[in-house]
């Protein structure tokens, strides 16, 4: 299936808001067997939005998926373009008003007068409830030169449209593929993608007809996507079974977990299985692992704290850090970091101390220690581990790398013990 | 001058990363004037990248600028889809190469073979030199249907396509405008949109022909983007600087700066101003504060360090919060907010303590303290101060914006003291 992606709104084409959306769908799309082939933004005038989506259709695209302007301001327009481009007049619908309306209601609001614009949709489209908003989204089919086009409108608010998608569009699509699209993404951290491709080379050659391979990687992890396209549901999920089991097998501890699962959440996970509480001293990371712990809600019952630790000072009194330690071998140094360690371990009444002191840059190298140099360090009373690392010279990515580092080096440590 | 984005990309189409420099150039185009009339997203493929600037011609496109697919891999086809809109072969041009090898050189590497495809142009295409990486940007014009069109293409790779932009192509822009295009851009925080145009009402409704306003909304803080286009630079200048004094002089202390400064810059440097160090005490921010703060290059002058302080222990043993103002008014309240701020300041040896402590949700809300309840507190020695504010439901938009509001009370406390 042929898709165009269509973003409406000025606010994205001035660039005052990344359109996050595009990606989101682009990705969602593309799990469901969609083949996107082009995807365009565009400023919220009618006639524009239904040229638009009248050349997708003159380019053969089987489904168009709208985003954006469906509110009740005066620069909503897209009902009114799909209406046009369809050349369907709009109804108003009572169903939709009333449901609406009462969604007001249970907030305490009235609807405002300009929100009736929102019960109103083509003729023939039907109305998909929109569990996060007023606005409802839009389904519409049509034939077109004997073949057919699908036409969907969704809110332009991120929550609004994943739950419209989710709840109704996706598994309709999945549907009515030509068999069945499958996928499971693997969740890796460690290595990098080219590394990964290395280790992983003859599963990936041999997968078998109906299965692809995507490698999805950011700072410090790579995604694994496994797709198996089939025409029968059993074989195609024996065959993405098999595959991707397989991978894991071959990659071993390096897949931290599966689908949508973040490396915090892991690590979280992992702490509270085995009834530890963790501590964190941040130097170089500034307090960005406490901000990604802390990002998962309930982190409150495996997290103690944390001490960011920018001064010397603050390395002696607050995490007991020797003094003397920190003239002899310097800041960053495996003996500072793993006092750092347990200090932090001590001082918050933890039973895993994290500790990280490095040069993030873009200043403050010497020869010895270069912008990008990182020590890591893990101590849970047992067992102490420094790790040394070399990043690179901007000062956010040398951030971003050495706080997921830290929290896979305390995943692989944790996979020592019982849980 | 109206114009057309195209970005090239397999990647973009399929969501592994999202389109960061559509917004980036939406923005800085429409700065110089452009009007841009879409922006869209297209694979790797000659044809249909061929396809795309034929019809953003057709469109009457003045300008079409072309990001991504000018790598020396093989999925990197946009000179040749360039050169095929054109109907110009392709030219492989000396300079270009030894430009290309000489930088491979300085970084003690040889130029791989496939390397050489970087080095061909279009016939009658100007190079850009990129400053930044090797692939370098091209600028061609033509006569259209009487109409005079640019196309200008650049990488991908975001820190080379705008040090591209801002080096040669937005200064050669905005002498080519019939006229002149400037633009101040005012930071402001504390404040929502709705606020904030109904305090400029008046300045907003009165600016003279030829400027324009811009609201720019994230969380916490709004941008004010004042834009004069006219023929005659002084005069344009002069308007311009008049209308933004009069907003700037309305807002007063909602401004925090202007163009492209950060909240976390600006705090930094009232800090240094004052010779002042600061500390931070976190709890419902859970470390997101010190990790705004450290993100500024240099903050280590200015920044002690911070204690995310998760559990009530925390509080007690590295903030000094007496237990019994915790049992009696519990951990979200002003008392331990503003005992946060003092202990954060005479533990870390700071002058100025900032703390947080609230319900970031989405659960643990009570009838008097729902979820998004947050107080914050500011301790110099001589002032204290503490502030309640209510968010949303929503964990990571809590976050954001008690973070910015924090940063905010520690600027608006330093505005009364003498730099």
């Amino acid at each position: 299936m042929t898709g165009h992606l269509l973003t409406v709104g000025d606010e994205i084409l001035l660039g005052q808001i990344v359109n996050t959306n595009a990606a989101w769908l682009g990705e969602r799309l593309a799990e469901v067997g969609v083949d996107l082939r082009r995807s365009e933004t565009v400023g919220d005038e009618v006639g524009v939005i239904a040229g638009a989506i009248e050349r997708a259709t003159a380019d053969g695209a089987a489904l168009v998926v709208v985003t954006g302007g469906l509110g009740p301001t005066h620069d909503d327009v897209t009902r009114a373009a799909v209406a046009q481009a369809f050349d369907r007049p709009l109804e108003f619908r009572d169903e939709l008003f009333e449901r609406i309306r009462a969604r007001y209601e249970a907030r305490g609001r009235t609807m405002p007068e300009i929100g009736r614009v929102m019960a109103e949709a083509p003729v023939g489209f039907e109305a998909l409830v929109n569990p996060k908003g007023s606005a409802p989204g839009l389904w519409g089919e049509r034939e077109v030169d004997g073949r057919s086009q699908v036409v969907v409108v969704v809110p332009g608010v991120p929550h609004e449209m994943r739950a419209i998608l989710e709840s109704f569009v996706l598994p309709r699509l999945v549907e009515r593929q030509d068999g069945v699209v499958l996928s499971r993404t693997l969740l890796t951290a460690g290595k990098g993608e080219s590394d990964i491709s290395a280790l992983i080379a003859e599963q990936a050659d041999g997968l078998p007809d109906g299965l692809t391979l995507a490698y999805l990687p950011s700072l410090g992890e790579v995604r694994l996507r496994v797709t198996a396209r089939g025409v029968d549901r059993e074989a195609a999920r024996r065959d993405l079974d098999a595959a991707t089991d397989a991978i894991r097998g071959v990659l071993g501890t390096l897949v931290f977990g599966e689908g949508t699962a973040t490396l915090e959440a892991v690590v979280n996970d992992m702490l509270r299985e085995r009834g530890l509480r963790m501590a964190v001293a941040e130097s170089c990371t500034g307090g960005a692992i406490s901000a990604r712990v802390t990002s998962v809600s309930g982190a409150s019952s495996v997290f103690c704290g944390s001490v960011v630790a920018y001064s010397n000072e603050t390395k002696a009194d607050l995490l007991d850090v020797a003094p003397a330690t920190i003239e002899a071998e310097g800041a960053v140094s495996e003996a500072v970091a793993l006092a750092m360690a347990a200090g932090a371990r001590a001082r918050l009444g933890a039973d895993v101390g994290l500790a990280t002191t490095g040069i993030a840059g873009p200043t403050g190298g010497t020869p010895d220690k270069p912008v990008g140099t990182v020590w890591l360090a893990y101590d849970d009373g047992d067992t102490q581990r420094a790790v040394r690392l070399q990043f690179t010279t901007d000062r956010a990515v040398n951030v971003a790398l050495s706080t997921t580092a830290a929290l896979d080096l305390v995943r692989r440590q944790l996979l020592r013990r019982p849980a």
